[in-house]
């Protein structure tokens, strides 16, 4: 069960830049700064309601998100939904043809557990599943 | 003040095809569907926490969504955030060097007054501001 749009992906080039600009758009300070190791990037959040904006710069030449800058430059990169039992919704979908980018759910950011699907699988989103780790 | 993420909106080619897969990967039907002949659009919506996905197919040539089809593929097309005020949040923004689309705010979709902010103003990304028609 897809419970939150839990976070919108947005990968920019200059994250202090970016940090900057989104402080004024959203006319708020962001929450949180995290680097994540085993993704490449370094990370900052911002709350709008229940939501979250999640800015994200690649840190090494082979990340994901520099990958996908150097292809298709800044804009929306995912979006993230909560869901109530990660392994379940993967095996789910799983089982309706969906193309899941990992077989086990991986901690990702913010305390979560995460799984990607392929955007061929769902018009062209990458889209997010995620489960607070408690 | 930006109060909430409203919804995000993805382009289709195939309204039908989209609705079907969202259909399957969310688990659950979408709770409306509109016709918006001002922005030569077709939507569907399907609800996910406080947040709604919107999918937005084009009806005319020269409509924003199918020029950005044919441009960019599909994928997600803007960012929708209420606000208690659009008028005032407009006016900041405005002062404040973004550069917004429409002057005055518009008719949108889901009785909204809408306005949207260039992505060139907000690294990449096609910001919607909108405000419940009341």
């Amino acid at each position: 069960m897809f419970t939150n749009l839990e976070h919108l992906g947005l990968a920019v080039h200059d994250l202090e830049a970016a940090t900057a600009l989104y402080t004024i758009l959203l006319n708020q300070e962001p929450y949180k700064k995290e680097h994540v190791a085993s993704e490449g990037v370094d990370t900052v959040f911002f709350r709008v309601g229940g939501s979250k904006i999640e800015l994200l710069a690649g840190t090494t030449p082979d990340s994901a998100i520099t990958r996908y800058l150097s292809k298709k430059g800044e804009g929306i990169h995912h979006v993230a939904f909560e869901v109530a039992d990660i392994r379940a919704t993967m095996a789910r979908l799983k089982e309706q043809g969906f193309m899941l980018l990992n077989e086990e759910p991986k901690r990702g950011a913010d305390n979560k557990l995460v799984c990607f699907v392929h955007p061929k699988s769902a018009a062209g989103v990458l889209v997010e599943l995620c489960q607070e780790i408690v």
